[in-house]
This record gives structure tokens, C-alpha cells and sequence, in this order.
């Protein structure tokens, strides 16, 4: 019995909201008690908190994953061969330069314990991810701050921060939650900075699919040329796969790779995950049709939120990051909506806040909730 | 179209053959081009290798697993907070005993880094992920070498071994590839032991289902008692879920607890895992027949064995360990079946094998092989 998740607008059962950065597991012991009332069990008409593609999982996708799941007396396969040979040839990257996960998240850890940096440098505020895993080799964390008045943007007054005593740094291109993107000049620049400093440099592009021009901003085209360039790339936001955990990252570094393979089980991507992923390789159409929707929906989005008076920054995601109340998600919330209250990213105040971008119906009751609230 | 994997025997697309300890990632770019051939791609009849219910999974289990699939466009509760439930009332423990992981591996992984030992005391041999993950930290290994006189048993020698500098130990029990036990009071004088030097102990249980008499070995009543004590188990062997990855670990420490958590994203375990897992814990029925076929296919099988002339070990696991000649896993191989050569054990030397206990049809053509080899 398989959904079609495509056309399901109703979720329930949020468990848990997803906190970025705060761990699930130390949530249940430290915070079990304290919050259970209030992000467990509870049920949202509408998640606005998740960023995954609003048209959900490709149906064909469903049907991989549970095709995998009913060969899972099996060990996965630990290269992931058929999958590798798919991606590599989806890409136009060698086999040998893949490496797989339970999930971006994973790639992020094993990169962190392979490098094992003294020194991580992240933009703030950015995707809290890559400091949980940074805090595992007891890496100090240099931040550099982005500002308001520039929109939260990466600009190359980043190059000084990067001095040689920073063994690794992260970005994440469009930046999480601002939606804000590095041009590809600057990146270069920023690498070449890199490689002349001994930094390694992980670049986040999680989220290029959605841009106007993906291939105008990846550096998938560079891991040759950067040794000290990881590229880190999930299915999860593009093909709503976020439950079954897949994510890769792309690197031409051999001996990195190497390492970053010892620093993780070898059975780290399930069977359904590797499945659902070769399946997904194939719903080329589906992310046609689903970006032009999400590009219509996001500039549509983007302007109704100006109009309700919200101070909106110009993402190129499938996001919306936007300026309110700090009351606001506690507002959405008692009227059946979960936002993503941004406050506790490093470098945030109270009153920002992130959105998805979904289809127009469920849009439209996002935003007849919001001016609800603004109007009174 | 959901397969009941319960009377499949014929095993196809052995894509590579499972190596405990060497990273499979790694093996796909250092070994790929060289082993190609031997691991890569093969069709075997019977795989004798692998250690999980020779019943399969169950078909319920598979079903959740699609069912969890089909919801996938949300992330997994980081809690597991329905199966976390379950797990506690089913093993009668606290909720906030259990630490999740994508696999029981994981949860190795996870406790190496909480701990970060300098030192760490594992059998030889063992299973190797132990020693795997004690490397990314770059722990210092301390191998207690078991000896084929004492039919590699675990004895009370292993406490002169564990001397106040080790940090961390890991026991198998019963020990893997070995099948060998060690007793409860062993167990607990081990236990007492480390608590004095400030040893912390992972006991990994994973096979101990199999046993005649399971709850006389577990620790799980100690918990409360042993700070220091971390048990491992999975759904992996006794549900025969090794492909969609759901293990976990039981402990008492919450300090310790906590900082597994933070050494791990949170989304680790995937939707269909925690569907899996959750129907998984209704099979009672399944597991009682299972392990009825499994004791009488496993006293069969080493009585056979013996007869064929191999030297066999006691094994009280789902697989048994025997000595024979080093070319066996060749000639069996080229039979279409795979066993596992156990020569790559730290601790052994070649001629040293594992092979699963199955079906009794199975087993049979097992046995009428390795008679045609020994007999020509």
C-alpha cells in the first residue's frame, strides 16, 4: 500500500520540530520534560518549518524505497554501485569522487572527523549542522557575521577572516536560512584564498537545485582543479526524500575521501535510500515541473510577504527568510502553521524567520494566516 | 508490490562481499579496480557470510518499512519517540535508557567519540568495527588474545589486561566470528573490574537472541548498577533488517548519554527503520519459531560439520566458526556459495571460517558442497 504523497497538503504528527543544530537525542533527555508539551505529539495543518520540494516524493521514488525495503534482509551494498554509476554519470563527475551518507549530515561529520580541524571558521547565521558536528574534535569556532545592511549576503571581506590558522570552513551556497548566494567569482576566489592557506573548504550547494540558474553557481566543475574543495549535495530537498537519508559529497582529494571512509561505517546508506535515490535520478521531468512551480510560488511568496509589511530578504531558495514580530511563530502555531523561528542561529536577534516555499493553495493559507495576525 | 522475503532461499546480486572493518567506501577507491572482479557484481546461490534470521523479514516489517517510505518527505523524528516507547515497555528499560543509531555500528561509532578513549582493550578476535572506530579518534589498540586451546573463550585472564590506563572496552557476547560466551558472573566481575579502573565497557549483544537461554546473559538488569556500562544491540540479525539500518544502545549514564547524542546528527534512523522497528517488536510469535529452527539447524549443522571431518567450534550464535583448509572459501565460491574467510581477523591465521545457520534445505546443499570439496 503506497501513498502518493504528491498531492498531500495535510501533515501530522510533527513530532518533533526540527532544530537545526540542537541534537534529537539530547533533546529527548535533556528537554524531554521540560518542552515535551510543546514540540512533541503535536499536530500543524501546515509544516512551514521543512524545506523539502512541495510537490513531495516522486511516486516512483515511494515504490523504490519500498522495493528496498522488502530486500533488506541483505546488507546494503557498501559502494552503493548502481547509485554511484547513476550519479556519476547525472553529474558528469568519476565514480571515485562520490562519497555517500545517511544524509548531508553525515557527509558533514565524516568530513569534520577526517580533517579534524583546531580551527573551523562558519558564516553566521548559517546552517548549525556543521558547528554540532565541529564540537566533536573540540574544534574553536570562528564566526564571520553577516550583515543586515547587506542582506545577509557573503561578500569577500570573508578572505581576511580566513587566515592560516583556520584548518577548515563552511558555506552554504544559497545560505541557510537567508536564501542569499556567493557569486561564482567570488567563490573562487575564496577557494584559490583557501588552497593558498591550507584551509579546506566545504561547500554546502544543498540547496542549488533551486536557483534559477543552478549550474551558473555549482563548483562541481572545479573538483578538479581544488584539492581542497568538498561539495556537499543531498536528495533530500529536491526530491522530498528527507526521511530516508541520503546525501553525498563530490571531492577530487583522494586521500581525504580515504580518510573521510574510515571515519564511518561502511553500511551507512540503506537499501531503500540507495533505491529510492537511483529512482529519483530518473524524475527529471518532475524537478522541471516542480522548479518552475517553485519559482513562480517563491516570487509570488516573496511579494506578498513585502506587502504585509514584513522586511523580506531576497532568497534564491526554496525558502523565504523575512523579518517580523518575535511573537510570530508562536502566533502561526496557535493558528495551526509551524514557521521556523531563526533566533537561535549564532548571529540572529529574535524576529527573523524562514518559511518553505509550497504550492499556491497551501501559500494562499499561509498568507491569509500571517495578515490575520498582522491585521488583528 | 511488496515481496514476503520469508521463503526466498536463492540469493542474487551479492554486490560486494561484507567486510567487517574495512570501510566499503575505501574499498571503492583503493580496491576497485584491483578486486573488482572477486567482490563486485557476483551472483552467488548461497550466502553463508551473513548473520541475520534465516526466516528473512518479517513481511509486516517489510510493509511498515514501505509504509514509512511513503512518508518520507518529512524528516524522521529525531526522537523515535514511537518506537523509543515500544523498545522501553518491550525491553523494560526507561525511554531515556535507548540511544538510537543507524545500525548498531553507528552506535559504535558514537561511543568512541563520547568517550574519545586513548586506549582501547578489544579480544582477538572480534569483531573488527571497534577497532574501526577507535582509529578515527586515533586510540591506541590493546588486543586480548584468545587462544584455540581454550576454544577461544573469553576468561577472567582478560582482567590483568584491563589495567587502569585503557579508557574503553568492547566484549562480544557471544563473541563474533567465534560464537564463544562468557558468563554472566564473568560478565559482572569484568563489570566490577572496570568500574574500579575507570574502564568504560561495551558489551554488544547483538546475537544474543540466539541464544539457548538469552536472558541468562544479558546485562540489561545491570544497567542500573554499571555507569560505565554501554549494551549494544540491533533489529539487524534476529528480524533480518540489515539493509534498512536500526540499532541502538542501552545505558544508564546520561551524562554519557548525552554526549553520543551530540557525537550524531540528529536524523540519524530513517522513517522506514522506525516503522520497521516498531512492527518488528510485534513479532514475538516470528522470533519464537525462528529461534526453535534456528537451535536445531545450528546443532545440526555443527554435528555435520564435525562428521565432514573440520574442526568446529561451539558456537551458540546464528553462525559457526571451524577450522579447515585455507582454500575453502575458494572452492566454495566457485560453487556459488559464499562463506566468510575469517583470516582478516585480528587474532587469526588462515583457515579459519564462519558460515550462517539456515534453512535445514539450505543447509543441506551447504553440507553436499563442502563434501564434494573435502572428499573430492
Amino acid at each position: 500500500m503506497i501513498m502518493d504523497q504528491n498531492d498531500g497538503i495535510c501533515i501530522q504528527n510533527v513530532y518533533w520540530e526540527k532544530r537545526e543544530g540542537v541534537s534529537a537525542q539530547k533533546l529527548t533527555k535533556k528537554d524531554m520534560h521540560n518542552h515535551g508539551g510543546e514540540i512533541y505529539g503535536h499536530s500543524y495543518k501546515l509544516d512551514y518549518s521543512v524545506n523539502v520540494n512541495p510537490m513531495g516524493t516522486p511516486s516512483s521514488v515511494v515504490e523504490a524505497a519500498a522495493k528496498g525495503a522488502a530486500l533488506s534482509a541483505q546488507y546494503p551494498d557498501v559502494a552503493c554501485s548502481e547509485l554511484r554509476r547513476d550519479l556519476a554519470a547525472f553529474l558528469s563527475v568519476r565514480e571515485e569522487q562520490i562519497v555517500f551518507g545517511n544524509g548531508a549530515a553525515d557527509v558533514i561529520f565524516s568530513a569534520i572527523l577526517a580533517r579534524k580541524p583546531k580551527k573551523v571558521l562558519v558564516p553566521a547565521p548559517t546552517f548549525a549542522e556543521y558547528e554540532q558536528a565541529a564540537k566533536v574534535v573540540d574544534a574553536q569556532m570562528v564566526y564571520y557575521y553577516l550583515k543586515e545592511e547587506q542582506e545577509f549576503g557573503i561578500d569577500e571581506g570573508i578572505l581576511d577572516a580566513l587566515t592560516p590558522d583556520v584548518d577548515m570552513a563552511f558555506l552554504c551556497n544559497p545560505n541557510n536560512p537567508t536564501g542569499q548566494l556567493v557569486t561564482r567569482e567570488s567563490l573562487i576566489r575564496i577557494l584559490d584564498h583557501c588552497m593558498k592557506n591550507h584551509i579546506f573548504l566545504v561547500v554546502d550547494e544543498c540547496f542549488n537545485e533551486f536557483l534559477e540558474e543552478p549550474k551558473r553557481y555549482t563548483l562541481i566543475d572545479q573538483l578538479d582543479r581544488y584539492p581542497n574543495l568538498l561539495i556537499l549535495k543531498a536528495f533530500t530537498k529536491t526530491y522530498a526524500m528527507a526521511g530516508l537519508r541520503l546525501g553525498y559529497g563530490l571531492c577530487s582529494n583522494r586521500e581525504f575521501m580515504d580518510r573521510m571512509a574510515e571515519c564511518n561505517q561502511p553500511w551507512a546508506v540503506s537499501i531503500p535510500a540507495q533505491y529510492a535515490g537511483v529512482a529519483a535520478l530518473k524524475e527529471t521531468e518532475f524537478v522541471a515541473r516542480s522548479m518552475k512551480l517553485l519559482h513562480e510560488e517563491r516570487k509570488f511568496l516573496k511579494s506578498e510577504l513585502k506587502k504585509l509589511g514584513f522586511k523580506v530578504f531576497d532568497s534564491q531558495a526554496n525558502y523565504i527568510f523575512f523579518k517580523a514580530a518575535p511573537d510570530l511563530k508562536a502566533e502561526c502555531g496557535k493558528r495551526g502553521i509551524l514557521i521556523r523561528d531563526c533566533s537561535n542561529y549564532i548571529g540572529l536577534a529574535p524576529g527573523y524567520f524562514r518559511v518553505s516555499v509550497k504550492l499556491h493553495a497551501e501559500n494562499l493559507e499561509l498568507l491569509r494566516t500571517l495578515e490575520e495576525i498582522v491585521n488583528g
